[in-house]
């Protein structure tokens, strides 16, 4: 059967199925589908990294803690994950979403990796999820560091230009376009120190407001 | 000895009392203060309230579990669940935040029952920290249903502008005073039906924002 090829990847074996099968289930696909699990397991997810960083790092501060565990438990990151287990392959997508790659789309696909880390906790009860976690999580673990890398293009910009005692940037979201579930943000950033608008864009006012942030350092920094 | 009360008002006798006493001092006293534990305690809280609105409601979708979760989690629940223990009385405060009233403040004692969460867990382990939160948050449970009123101030003023095919507000920083943990943000929101711009202040820019929104809520509401 074609899921025990994806149970070996995960490293799990279900006792209850159907908790993956509803995990691998787009909200395009069927009424009953991944979103609650989503839900659950974000919680778990964040958890259980929170964890390992708590005691990995006794000396991080909360700050530094904070943003650790948003890069690895970030959209990217669990696509990337998502990828090691072709997990495109075993997702149930409606016809709309199989026609415009959304077996490839990195929200849908991290949507699916923490429906699958609740799917193991509701089969098998929260130390298993934690394991697989973990497990999944060991590189990206060994190689982490508290630090400015994880900072995100908001934040390095704001400190930024307050350390050169600036004017803090305005975003403003300028644009919003298609339905609810898959909108794209435009958000302009404007800085006093530099001349110009910088337009970004992403599937939330956030992301398009770190995505004008970067372009703004980007400008900033080659000056 | 004083903390005896306190473990009776929580209902929970430590093994190690180190944990209760970190969790019980504000960064302002010590070096060794609360803020670990608070990043710990907050994912324990969000995922043991994230699974009691799971299984509470069967039917409910992820938009209306995280709005739930959303109330239930704020600051101003946990302060008020601060306030039954008399949390005030045994934090400890360094002579800034004494002098100003921090043992008043909010946003102090929301931080402070995170991190006795975080205290409890380390102490005894997951289930026993999260039977705590469910004992702590029963009446909150109880009461709590899927519905328009778990939608915060800025989504409710964005689904009614939405609904009337009206540009969406436009926020934007406008001023940010005190230093980096204590800071007041005065947000300014601008919609095109009022002829006005609205400011809301607040400790982070998305309470600014909410504040804002709840005022232009509030005058749309009385046109």
């Amino acid at each position: 059967m074609q899921l025990e090829r994806l149970q070996k990847k995960l490293g799990y074996q279900f006792e209850t199925l159907d908790y993956l099968t509803q995990a691998l289930t787009h909200r395009s696909a069927a009424s009953k589908n991944n979103e609650r699990l989503e839900f659950l397991g974000d919680s778990i997810l964040n958890f259980a990294i929170g964890k390992a960083l708590f005691d990995q790092f006794p000396k991080a501060n909360e700050g530094e803690l904070s943003r650790m565990r948003a890069t690895l438990v970030r959209e990217h990151t669990l696509a990337m994950i998502a990828r090691e287990f072709n997990l495109g392959e075993f997702l149930k997508l409606g016809p709309g979403e199989l026609k415009s790659g959304g077996h490839r789309r990195e929200s849908i696909l991290a949507d699916c990796v923490e429906a699958i880390i609740a799917a193991i906790y509701l089969d098998k009860g929260m130390e298993q999820a934690m394991q697989k976690v973990y497990d999944w999580y060991a590189g990206f673990l060994a190689e982490i560091k508290p630090g400015e890398a994880q900072k995100d293009p908001k934040t390095r910009l704001q400190e930024f230009l307050q350390s050169r005692k600036q004017p803090l940037p305005i975003y403003e979201v300028i644009d919003i376009k298609g339905e609810a579930h898959n909108q794209t943000f435009k958000v302009s950033c404007q800085v006093t120190q530099l001349d110009m608008l910088f337009i970004g864009s992403g599937t939330s006012r956030r992301k398009a407001e770190q995505n004008a942030a970067e372009q703004v350092l980007a400008a900033i920094t080659k000056k």
